[in-house]
C-alpha cells in the first residue's frame, strides 16, 4: 500500500517541475517548498538577492508559458452584464501598455518568528524562524493603472469593497491559491501595488511568481498572490480558505475547540517588528574582543517608517539606541526618502556595544517602533496564538 | 514683592475669563485648566458629554466674538504673490457656505496615562490619569473643501507637505498655541478632517475651542487645535515649541541631557490604547458576590478599529475576550459602521467574570488589538519616555 503510494507519487509529482533552490536554504517543508535563508545574509545587503529571499510556496510551482500567459480581470458587478465579462491582459500588455514603476518593498510571512511561539507553547504551522522575510525592488505596472484600463471607475467604489486574487498554482482538486486586499489600498494613488514582472531588475524568478506577481506593499505576504491568473473586483472578500479560515489573529485563550475564524479580520497590514541577525543565538563571544556589534532589521505595516531601534545587551534592563540604514553603505540615495505612509521597506540596523565586563553570558534584545508609535510587546506568552502568527514580541 | 504680583495677578489675570467647569472633574492645573472625569464617567454612555470631556488647555481660553470672528487661510507657495495673499472665512461663512458633515471621534492627550510612567520613573508634565480621552460626536465644515475652496489645487501637493494650525489663545508674549498635521491627511477625501462648530449636537463650548476647532480624528489631541485663527499650507511643519520641541517619543534611555528633539518625528497617529474605568483601582469586591463586571474603553490611532480586548483577574497570567461596543445598548447604528481605516471613535468593552475562589487580592489586567494586529506592550519601563507620552502599557 505504502509502497503503491509513494509510486504514484514519483510518476505523476505535482512537484517534480519546482525550480532548482540556492543550498543554504533552511527547509522548513520540502512539498510545497517553504525555505528562509540563514539569519546573517539578511543583514549583509539592503536588497536582499532573489536567490536568498524566503520562498513561501502553498502548492506547487505552476509552469507558465509567458507566451500564452493572460491575466484575466473581472469588476463582479453593479449589473450582471457586467460582472459577465472578463477583461484579459498578456504580458506584454503589462510590459508595454502601462507605465513601469519600481518600489523597493519589504515582504513578511505572517508566520516568520513562528518558531519563537512554539517554543513558549505548541502551535500549528511551518515552524519558521526570523528569515521568512525580504527586502527586494519591484518593477511593474501599477495595479490602480491596470484596473482603470479594465473599466474599474470610482463610482464602483460605491459597491466594491475588494479585490480578489487567484494564483495559477493549484491543489490537485484543481482549487487554486487564493486572497483578497482592500479596494481601497488597490486603487489608491499612494497604495503603490503593483502587477510586479521583476523582482531585482530581472524577470520574477518561478519561486516568486513568474510571470505576474501582485505586490501589496505594507501587507502580509498571504495577499502578495504569485503566479497571479485573476482578479476580481467584487463586494466580498476572497472566499479562499486562506482568506477566511487561515491567516488570522486570535486571543492567547481561544484554542482549536473555541476558535471562531468569522470573529477575527484577516491579517492586512502588519504589526512592527523587529529581530536580530548577528551575533547568532548561542553564540559565543571572544572575551578578548572589547566590543561587539548587533545587526538586525526592523520594518512595519502599512507603510508606518521605522523610528527607532532600542537595544539591550542585559535582557532588556537597558537599553540603547540602533543606527538604522536605509540603504548599502554609501548608496543613500536622497530621492528615496519615502513620502509618510509608504515607508514599503525595511530598515536595517546595527550597534556597537563594549561587552559587559563580568557578565558571563550576555543577552542581546531588540525593540522597534514605528511612525505611528506603535511598539513590540515584552514578551511572547500573551501574544500566543493557535496558528502562530503575527509573532512580534521583543526579539531575545 | 509677592504680593506685589499676586495683586497684578488678580487685577489683570489672563484666565479671569476660563469659563465655569463641571466640580466632578480632577483638576491636574487650574491656569491653564487641565482636568478629567473620574473614570467610570466614561463607560457610562458611549458618547462623553462635554462637561465632562477632558478640558486640556496650554493657555487661557481666549474670549472670541463669533460675529466678528474670521478663519485665515495662507497658501505659503509656490510663488511670493500667491503666498503673499490670505483668504478668510467668517463662522457663518463656515456654516452655510460647505455641506455639514458630523463624525463620531475620539480625541486622547499625548499625555493620558502619563501617571502610570510617572509612576515607576519620574516624567516632566502633567499628571494625567486615565480619563485624558473622550469621545464626541463633531460637526462641521469638511477641512478638505475649505482648504480647495481657498484656492488649493491638486498640484499644490507637488511643494506643499504640512497643513499648519494657529490658535487663538496667546502667552503674555502674543504667542499663540499651534501646531501640524500632513498635508496628504487633511486634504484626503477619508481623512475626515473637520472645521467643527459644534461637539455633542450643540456649539463648542468655550474649553472646547469656541468658534471653531480642527478635528483630525486618529490624531493625537495637540494637533485638534482649538479656538483655530489661522491655517496656513506650507513645505514645512509648524515652528511652534509643541510641534518641534515637545510631543515626540523617546527612548528609555533618553534623558534631558541628551534629549535632541530633532531626531524624532512630532508624534501624530496615537498607538493602540485601552484602560480600565471600573473597578477602580483599590477598589473592594463584595465577597458575597460572585462575579464581576470589568468595564474600560479601547482606542488605536490611524483609524484603525479596535478588533479584540483581552481581560485577565490574575495579573496577566490567563485572558478572557471582553465584549465590544460601538454605541449604547439598543443604540446600534448599522449604517454606522466604520469603513476600514476609517474607525475614529473608541470603543467601550465589559466582560463579566467568575470572582476567583480562594484569592484575597483579583489583579484586573487588560489589552486591546487593533486592525493592524498592533499589541499594547507588557510593561511601562522599556516605554517610559522623559516626557510622559505615549504611555499605553497593559492597563492593570
Ligand atoms: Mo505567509
Ligand atoms: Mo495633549
Amino acid at each position: 500500500e505504502d509502497q503503491k503510494k509513494q509510486q504514484k507519487q514519483k510518476t505523476s509529482d505535482p512537484f517534480s517541475s519546482d525550480p532548482e533552490r540556492h543550498p543554504v536554504l533552511r527547509i522548513n517543508s520540502l512539498k510545497p517548498f517553504n525555505a528562509e535563508p540563514p539569519p546573517a545574509i539578511l543583514t549583509e545587503r539592503y536588497i536582499t538577492p532573489s536567490v536568498f529571499f524566503f520562498k513561501r510556496n502553498h502548492l506547487p510551482v505552476p509552469n507558465v508559458d509567458p507566451a500564452t500567459y493572460k491575466l484575466q480581470i473581472q469588476i463582479q458587478g453593479p449589473d450582471s452584464e457586467r460582472a459577465a465579462g472578463t477583461f484579459s491582459f498578456s504580458l506584454d500588455d503589462l510590459k508595454t501598455k502601462f507605465p513601469k514603476h519600481t518600489i523597493t518593498a519589504t515582504i513578511q510571512c505572517a508566520g516568520n518568528r513562528r518558531s519563537d511561539m512554539h517554543k513558549v507553547k505548541q502551535v500549528k504551522g511551518l515552524n519558521w524562524e526570523i528569515s521568512a522575510i525580504g527586502n527586494a525592488t519591484w518593477s511593474g505596472a501599477k495595479l490602480r493603472d491596470v484596473l482603470l484600463a479594465a473599466g474599474y471607475t470610482p463610482d464602483d467604489a460605491k459597491w466594491a469593497k475588494h479585490v480578489q486574487f487567484e494564483g495559477l498554482d493549484q491543489d490537485i482538486a484543481g482549487t487554486s491559491y487564493g486572497s483578497s486586499i482592500l479596494l481601497s489600498k488597490a486603487i489608491s494613488e499612494d497604495g503603490d501595488c503593483l502587477l510586479a514582472y521583476e523582482m531585482n531588475g530581472e524577470a520574477l524568478p518561478a519561486d516568486h511568481g513568474f510571470p505576474i506577481r501582485v505586490i501589496v506593499p505594507g501587507v502580509v505576504g498571504a495577499r502578495n498572490v504569485k503566479w497571479l491568473g485573476k482578479i476580481v473586483i467584487s463586494d466580498a472578500e476572497s472566499s479562499s480558505h486562506w482568506q477566511q479560515n487561515d491567516y488570522k489573529g486570535f486571543s492567547p485563550c481561544t484554542d482549536w475547540d473555541t476558535v471562531d475564524y468569522k470573529s477575527a479580520p484577516a491579517i492586512q497590514e502588519l504589526p512592527v517588528q523587529s529581530a536580530i541577525t548577528t551575533p547568532a543565538d548561542g553564540a559565543t563571544v571572544d572575551r578578548s574582543d572589547e566590543e561587539i556589534t548587533v545587526k538586525g532589521y526592523a520594518w512595519s505595516g502599512g507603510g508606518r517608517e521605522i523610528v527607532r531601534v532600542d537595544v539591550s545587551v542585559d535582557g532588556g534592563k537597558t537599553w540603547r539606541i540602533a543606527k538604522l540604514k536605509s540603504s548599502d553603505e554609501g548608496q543613500e540615495d536622497k530621492n528615496s526618502t519615502p513620502a509618510p505612509g509608504q515607508a514599503w521597506a525595511w530598515k536595517l540596523w546595527e550597534l556597537t556595544v563594549p561587552l559587559p565586563e563580568d557578565a558571563a553570558e550576555m543577552e542581546v534584545v531588540c525593540k522597534a517602533v514605528d511612525s505611528s508609535y506603535n511598539v513590540q510587546p515584552d514578551s511572547i506568552l500573551p501574544i500566543w496564538n493557535l496558528r502562530g502568527v503575527l509573532s512580534n514580541a521583543w526579539h531575545r
